[in-house]
C-alpha cells in the first residue's frame, strides 16, 4: 500500500499481512490483536503489537473504522497534569466530553522519553476517536504519527501545528502587561521568560517578543541583559529575579512569563528587603487563584474556557462539522487585572 | 441469579436475558452491546444500556471476564482535577499505570449531580479493569455499585470505605501543626476548617479533632468560637480569618486546614494591617509549591507518592496480589516545615 505523507514524500507502507507474517499469526488474528478485540491471548497481542511497531505499521483509517467503529474515547495529551494551567484545561475539557458520553483517557507526555514512548506506540493502539493536545508543540514526526491515525486532533492552550485550536494571543497578553508598566512610567523593565525542558511551548516567543516590541514602540532600546530565561515555576522566577537584582542597574519593574514565576520573583524581592511595588513592580500572566490571594497584578486568561472550547471542537469534528481545510484557530481574550504589585516607579535608589 | 450484597441482604439480580428481553434483542446481542464490542449498532447499544440501567443489571464478574477479558484501562474518579492536590495524585498514579501499559480514564465527580450520573451508569459500562477513588468518601449506595463491578477498587489521598488505600494520618498532621504552635507559646489558637460542598473528605474531622485534642492535652479548654468552617480554598480562608479577627478576643495563631486556605488567611491579615507572624502566626498543611514561595510554615505531605503507591496497589490487585480480606491501608509520613509565618506570640495588643 502506498501513500503520501504530509511532507509529500511517497512511501511504501507495510500492510497488515506484513505484520501478521512477522508476528507468525494469521492476518485475521493480527487484525483482532491490533483492533483491541477480546479473545486474543495477551502474548499474541504483545507479539503482534511489537511487529506493528517494528514495521511502523499504520492501519488505514478506513480499515480501522470498518474494523472497530467508534470507541467512545478521546485521548488527552498533557505535559504536566499537576500544574494549575493544565488542570484547568482538563476540567473544562472533561465536562464537554462527559456531556457527550465520551471518556477522557489521560496521557502524560511531560518528558522527552515519555513523548517518544507515547508517539511510538500510538499507531498500533488505535483506541481512541480523537486526540486533544494540551499546550505543547508537536514536532514533524509526531505530527505525522497523529495524522496517520486518521482521527480528529484538536489543540487547547495555544496553536499547535495546523490543528483546530483554541488559545490566547500570547503577544497581545504580553503587550497588555508591558503597556501597563510603561503607562505607569517605567522605562527600565526586566522580563523573566520561561524555558521548559522537555516541553516546547506552542508560542514560546509571544510574550518575549511583546517585551521587545512594547519597549521599541515606547522609544526604548531593549537591553538584553534585562531579559533572563529560567525554568518554569516559582523557583525559576526567584532565581531570575536574583539575576536581575545582580545587575549594575536593576530594573524598576519586571514582567514575568506567568503568575507562578512572578510569585517567585516577589519572594526574592521580599527576602532582599525590597518593597513591592514601592521599590519594584511585578506583573504576571494567568490570574492563577493565588494571584488574587497574594495581590499580584496580572493579565488574566480564561483557561477552563479554552478546555471547554476544545471539547466542543472535538464534538464538532466527530460529527463531521469541522472541515480539515480551514481548521478554526480560536483566540480567547485576555485582560489586565490591577492589584497591588504594580505602581509608578519610586524615587531613584 | 441470586447473590449477597455487601451488607448481607440476599437479592434477586436481573439476568442478561431480562435485559435482552426488555431491549428487544437476543441475549448474544445484549452481551456484545454491554461488553463494548464493535459491530453493534449505536442505537442498539444505547437501547441495551438503557435497559440494563433501568433494571440495575450487573454482569457477574466471572461472566464479564469471560466475555471481555482485561480492557487495559483504569478509571480514576477525581473530584477536582484543577486543584494541586488532585493533580499531584494524578501525576503519581499516571506514571505507575503507564509503566504497566494501562490507560488512565479520568472521570470528574465533583458535584452531587456528576456523582449520581457517574455511579448510575457505572455497572452497564464495564469498560475498566480497576477503579481508583481520589480522596473523597463514597456513600453506601456508591460502595455497592463499585463492589458489584467485581473489579479492584483502590483509594488514594485517604481511607475510603474498606478499599486498599494510601493516605496520611490527618489527625497526626494536625497534631504536628498544633504542637508547633503550642511549643511556640500560643494558648489562644484558632482553626479554619474546610467544608467542601459536594465532596465528603475521607477524614473530615481528622485535622479538627487534632486541634481539639492538642488544646486539651495542653490543659486549654477548646473555645468553639475559635473554630470556623469555610468552603475550601483561598477565598474561604480569607473569610474565615476575617471572622476570627471579628471576635472579642482574636487568636494569636491560626491552624488552617491546608496551605491554600492558609494563604487566604494571610491575605486578610495583610489587608488588616497586621504583621505575620509578628501579630499572628499561621500554619497550613500540604507543602504546596506556593507555600515555599510565600514562606508559609506548613506540615508537608507526600502527595505524588500517594498517587504512585495507589498505582502500585492497582497493579498488585490486577496480578491477584491483594487479598480482599485484609486490604492494606498505608499511611505515609508528614513532617513540619518551618518557614516564616509562625513565631512566638508578641506582646498583648
Amino acid at each position: 500500500m502506498t501513500g503520501d505523507t504530509s511532507d509529500g514524500r511517497a512511501t511504501v507502507r507495510p500492510t497488515l499481512d506484513d505484520v501478521a507474517r512477522r508476528a507468525g499469526v494469521s492476518a485475521a488474528t493480527a487484525s483482532r490483536a491490533l483492533g483491541d478485540h477480546p479473545h486474543v491471548a495477551e502474548a499474541t497481542r504483545a507479539r503482534v503489537r511489537e511487529a506493528a511497531e517494528e514495521l511502523d505499521y499504520v492501519a488505514s483509517p478506513e480499515a480501522a473504522r470498518l474494523a472497530g467503529g467508534p470507541t467512545g474515547r478521546v485521548a488527552v495529551l498533557v505535559p504536566h497534569p499537576s500544574r494549575w494551567f493544565f488542570g484547568e484545561l482538563l476540567e473544562g475539557l472533561e465536562g464537554e466530553l462527559r456531556g457527550a458520553d465520551l471518556d477522557l483517557v489521560l496521557f502524560r507526555v511531560g518528558g522527552p522519553e515519555e513523548r517518544t514512548a507515547f508517539f511510538a506506540r500510538l499507531p498500533a493502539r488505535r483506541k481512541v476517536d480523537a486526540v486533544v493536545v494540551l499546550a505543547f508543540a508537536v514536532d514533524e514526526a509526531e505530527h505525522e504519527r497523529l495524522a496517520s491515525l486518521g482521527v480528529a486532533v484538536v489543540a487547547a492552550g495555544g496553536r499547535v501545528a495546523s490543528y483546530p485550536s483554541v488559545g490566547i494571543d500570547d503577544h497581545r497578553a504580553g503587550r497588555q502587561a508591558m503597556d501597563h508598566l510603561l503607562h505607569l512610567g517605567h522605562r527600565r523593565i526586566g522580563m523573566i521568560a520561561v524555558e521548559d525542558a522537555g516541553q516546547l511551548a506552542p508560542d514560546p516567543d509571544g510574550r518575549t517578543s511583546a517585551w521587545r516590541a512594547a519597549l521599541g514602540d515606547a522609544g526604548i532600546e531593549p537591553d538584553d541583559e534585562l531579559l533572563v530565561t529560567v525554568p518554569w515555576g516559582g523557583e525559576g522566577g526567584a532565581d531570575g529575579m536574583a539575576r536581575l537584582l545582580g545587575l549594575r542597574t536593576p530594573p524598576t519593574a519586571v514582567f514575568a512569563h506567568d503568575d507562578e514565576t512572578a510569585l517567585g520573583a516577589v519572594r526574592t524581592l521580599r527576602r532582599a528587603g525590597l518593597r513591592v511595588p514601592g521599590d519594584l513592580s511585578v506583573i504576571g500572566v494567568d490570574d492563577h487563584p493565588l494571584a488574587a490571594l497574594t495581590d499580584l497584578t496580572t493579565v488574566a486568561q480564561p483557561v477552563r474556557e479554552q478546555g471547554r472550547r476544545a471539547g466542543q471542537m472535538v464534538l464538532a469534528a466527530l460529527r463531521g462539522g469541522l472541515t480539515e481545510r480551514v481548521p478554526p484557530a480560536e483566540t480567547l481574550p485576555t485582560r489586565l487585572v490591577l492589584r497591588g504589585t504594580t505602581a509608578p516607579p519610586g524615587a531613584p535608589r
